[in-house]
């Protein structure tokens, strides 16, 4: 017998989750918001974003999030981080504070480039480039996320080429692993398989993840296809955190207690503790609607 | 050892999950979806409406439905039947095509009662006793939906003697089992449980089904929540057909993928066939997709 295969999620709820909620929580349910998810047994976790806060004023404790958590041992935390500003803020921090991973995002859809971050594709990486090298330089790993990779809000659908393209580029420029993200979950297993296609082009396997978001109930079939290709690792969130799925842009992320459900009913290993996981999404979902929505 | 607890998952999406999409589809779709389901294993699918189709024209094709399904042995179809009408309607067909179960409908608030089916509780109540009684009659078994046991879009939290009390009347009325819904998804644990205690107070526990719909990403937290007290029976949607979770009314359900998988985990049987599950998911969202919105 083999041992059964692992598969990794990396719980993107304290970051890509918060950022598209509608209104800022506290860094005090932040930082405890990591620490249930390490408690639930999660070894990836997407913790905060040093993006400017003049775009995104929710995300303006990054450092204050990295500083404030206590790590477990073997525990990865991946921090959002555009420009090189950005890079210098979360390096400003002592070395225990630091990312382990940053995260730069890329679009496969032109349009959505220029509307999400204000530049067309190829400026988008330009402009990462440094990042990525100055990151690497300082041990850093560095994981891009691709968002529509397979349909966009303006676009429509999304064509592998554009994902082949996007995903030589960033390889190019020195990203270790990419996420295709169905940003707007119209994905389709045949498309999604198109996409992790023109990605694994140019990634190994164990470096692509899908991402996807359950806007139309799809996620969960497009994390079997996945799997299906050999994909051993999926960006999720607890409690599905990640606001409206029927605004255009990043939202609608499937659940993470769903995917790790559906992952050990086919027999893989997580590593995950369910009911702790569950705790977790009480756990800010009481704490969105304390602070948010007084009623 | 004991034998693993069974757990039974009634599939509404042909009927609550269509019902609040937003455009109709063909009669020839939800045979196909009806027959995909009992594929998967489900054993217990809500499959059409009797509702006047003045008021839910795309769900005029009840009795189409119903007589053109092929059932499996061992699997109940339940169709909602608001009124005498309704019932008439349901039971003009061959014996072979009659519901084996009933749905009536009723709200545990008084302004969602008035704004969705309008009429204040005890008319509501009235109006389905001859109804019940005219099925049971027939042999028909009888499941009351109760909506915002939880919370009410118009008003607010949802006190559990507002549950107890339209659970008295239901079961004096003859309805054998109650579906205890948080139509808009806001409930928590604890507050789940107050709802459930409620109705428990007036019905077995094994006629008391969970109803949990994902607006806010706590189905499964409050599904667990529901197991722990014994309960043993959930209404939920495949592929988490439904429509917007914004909507005031009945929209959000939680995915049967994900609650299946969610108790295969936690060691419970459903007969369900998970791989086969999301085929039907695949075939319901590709239907939509293609009769509802040519992209």
């Amino acid at each position: 017998m083999n041992a059964p295969a692992h598969v990794r999620l990396v719980d993107v709820s304290p970051r890509d989750g918060l950022q598209n909620e509608k209104r800022p929580v506290s860094t005090e349910v932040r930082i405890g918001l990591v620490r249930r998810l390490q408690d639930a047994g999660l070894r990836h976790i997407e913790a905060a974003s040093f993006v400017s806060p003049r775009w995104v004023p929710q995300m303006a404790d990054g450092a204050a999030v990295m500083q404030g958590v206590r790590r477990r041992p073997g525990v990865r935390f991946a921090a959002l981080v555009p420009n090189l500003r950005g890079l210098d803020t979360a390096l400003d921090a002592p070395r225990a504070a630091w990312p382990d991973d940053i995260v730069v995002f890329g679009s496969a859809s032109e349009s959505f480039s220029r509307k999400n971050i204000n530049c067309s594709i190829a400026e988008s990486i330009e402009r990462f480039a440094p990042v990525v090298a100055a990151a690497r330089a300082q041990g850093l790993r560095v994981r891009a996320a691709m968002s529509c990779a397979v349909g966009c809000p303006f676009e429509g659908e999304v064509a592998p080429e554009a994902v082949g393209r996007l995903a030589r580029m960033l390889r190019d420029i020195g990203a270790q692993e990419v996420a295709v993200a169905d940003t707007i979950g119209v994905g389709t297993p045949d498309r999604v398989r198109r996409a992790l296609d023109a990605a694994l082009a140019h990634y190994d396997t164990e470096d692509v993840s899908g991402h996807f978001h359950d806007t139309q109930g799809r996620a969960l079939a497009n994390t079997v296809a996945s799997l299906d290709m050999g994909i051993r690792q999926f960006d999720t969130s607890v409690a599905g955190l990640g606001g409206c799925p029927y605004a255009p842009g990043a939202t609608g992320n499937v659940a993470t207690e769903a995917v790790a459900a559906l992952l050990h009913d086919r027999g893989f290993t997580t590593g995950i503790d369910l009911a702790r996981l569950m705790e977790a999404g009480q756990y800010i979902r009481n704490a969105l609607r304390e602070e948010v929505a007084p009623a």
